[in-house]
């Protein structure tokens, strides 16, 4: 099934059953309002869900609307844990020797893993907001799973049978901020800023064959202002299935429900697929041709990204998000729908008393 | 106002009120059953929790029950962030000269931070369960604070001004993993297993002219199997003011109602004072002697942390935990009190029908 979170002025929500295709929706009223409710006690208030996921399919749903990707929160819009893994060779390759780092010995036997800000992931239509294109603004294409609890010391066999659903996540990367930062040896902080995730939360089973082994094999596409600059396969090349992430953060504590754990950016070795993330892109340009070419985002810069299925349908729904400041002098001009209402006012306006 | 969270058998448990001498408490019924909802609403729900408070220090609580911290759970059994600093100098001296790490150079202007988990807080009497004494278990006894909504770029001023709770913490730390674990780049994960929390959250005024200048002008006592090893002041040596580090942890993204913010382990640069962790201990001997004579923890050791006021009443209740093998058979016979019921059962009762 699919699961979206509906803006409603709370904090976290109105939980709603989104249709297969995406094109309707219904409220979750009466089996839970949350997605967290409904991870907190999955055997009880899923099923219920699958039955209304089931109707809505159907067509027979008495009470379904219209789906609106824009009216959406994160389905989690906070979680008690986010922890995003690091699985994609090429990725950790190519930006690494973007910032001169080396590539940890342990690399293909321990997961690389951070553990990130989840109080207020932001939604597959938000802006995202930041202060200073000074930061390095780039945008990371990847998938991450929810979990069920998942006890200490779970083999990568069990913690995989705790995935409840999956989500497609764009994990927002301040790239200036990250070398101080990882400097000081306690990991990312101020480089890693609110997460956005896409419009649905999907069961494993949404994947049908594509599901296999703990990866997604399917393809993210990433449309930097319209332009597609990657078409990555999130399966072969994953070092680590979602099973072993999750057991690598079981290891000394246990994973309670609703725990979010990432992929990491989705990167092929084949330069064709090209790039999830800008950082990517000029590394590759520095090995090329010594420096990078490409800028990382500007103000009113647009990132797309969305995963399609073998038919070509939309599995989460897309990420579609405006990069905008958090004071508008920090820019030049906003964009016309961000000015203040007094500066598009009719001028003939200020005259009346 | 004191606030505890009381086992129930939920998730979140049980909010109640607890006397200013924690004596006494009554349940939060009729103005909120989770802490998360008061900090949530805090402008709406705390009145009501002061005037109860009010009510049960003076003896009229109608339905008053005597406070026991056996029955806590964290204040917050789960919480949206969890960040903690490293604010005081001798603590990172010596902790980094132990493990052969370099000081960073930053280390005077900008905090030094991690991320933590944050999905599976412990309570102040639960066991600390962990997988092998090879992981070199040891406490850290700190402080940390829990917030309001602070919103990015907020100043360190308007930062302490969304301080609504502090903590006593024991941010338990995994030495033997952690050299390994950071030198991967990404941060603290297995190293740092779940944290655990004094039995009452207070309000800064609680602790009046000991709240001072964002820090905490009190001392924390230690005690490792009944001896005590630590008697550090909490305020002259903290580098950063909680203000500060919230501002930090804001810098680039909004900070939600509900985010814990810790100090790091409270260290006093007169050895007199003693320590607040195991690795500290083992620093001095290092220096002084070449090798580390003391242990880390062993299953069954205890320890016991709790700060008191100028007048010696305990602020915010001990934290008192045993450590715990994961396994039974990872360590030799557990205590009694762990046994299963069969052997402590009478040796008559097995001849009975």
């Amino acid at each position: 099934m699919k699961l979206a979170t509906l803006k409603d002025g709370s904090r976290d929500g109105q939980l709603a059953v989104v249709s297969r295709d995406l094109s309707t929706a219904h409220f979750a009223t009466g089996i839970a309002t949350t997605l967290q409710q409904v991870l907190d006690d999955w055997n009880f208030r899923s099923p219920p869900l699958e039955d209304l996921y089931a109707t809505l399919n159907g067509g027979k749903a008495r009470h379904a609307f219209a789906f609106d990707p824009r009216h959406c929160m994160a389905p989690l819009p906070r979680a008690f844990q986010w922890a995003d893994g690091s699985a994609y060779l090429n990725h950790v390759e190519l930006v690494r020797k973007a910032r001169n780092a080396e590539m940890p010995a342990s690399f293909y036997d321990d997961p690389l893993m951070y553990q990130g800000g989840s109080d207020d992931f932001i939604g597959p239509c938000d802006d995202a907001v930041f202060g200073s294109t000074d930061w390095g603004i780039d945008f990371e294409s990847e998938l991450a799973v929810i979990t069920g609890d998942v006890p200490m010391g779970a083999s990568p066999e069990a913690a995989l049978d705790g995935v409840r659903l999956l989500m497609l996540v764009n994990d927002w990367s301040l790239r200036h901020l990250i070398p101080a930062e990882l400097a000081k040896g306690f990991g990312f902080l101020q480089g890693k800023p609110a997460t956005a995730f896409g419009p649905v939360a999907v069961t494993p089973d949404e994947l049908g064959p594509a599901w296999k082994g703990g990866r997604v094999h399917l393809k993210v596409e990433s449309r930097w202002n319209g332009r597609r600059v990657g078409l990555c396969n999130a399966g072969p090349e994953m070092l680590f299935h979602f099973g072993q992430l999750v057991a690598h953060v079981a290891k000394t504590r246990n994973v309670r429900a609703g725990s979010v754990v990432g992929s990491g950016t989705i990167s092929n070795q084949d330069r064709a697929c090209g790039v999830s993330c800008i950082a990517e892109l000029r590394a590759i340009e520095t090995l090329h041709s010594g420096a990078p070419q490409t800028p990382f985002m500007q103000f009113g810069d647009t990132i797309r990204i969305e995963m399609l299925d073998d038919s070509g349908a939309s599995v989460f729904g897309a990420i579609e998000q405006r990069v905008r400041a958090l004071h508008a002098s920090a820019d030049a001009d906003p964009p016309a729908q961000d000015r203040p209402l007094e500066a598009a006012a009719d001028p003939d306006a200020a005259s009346a008393p």
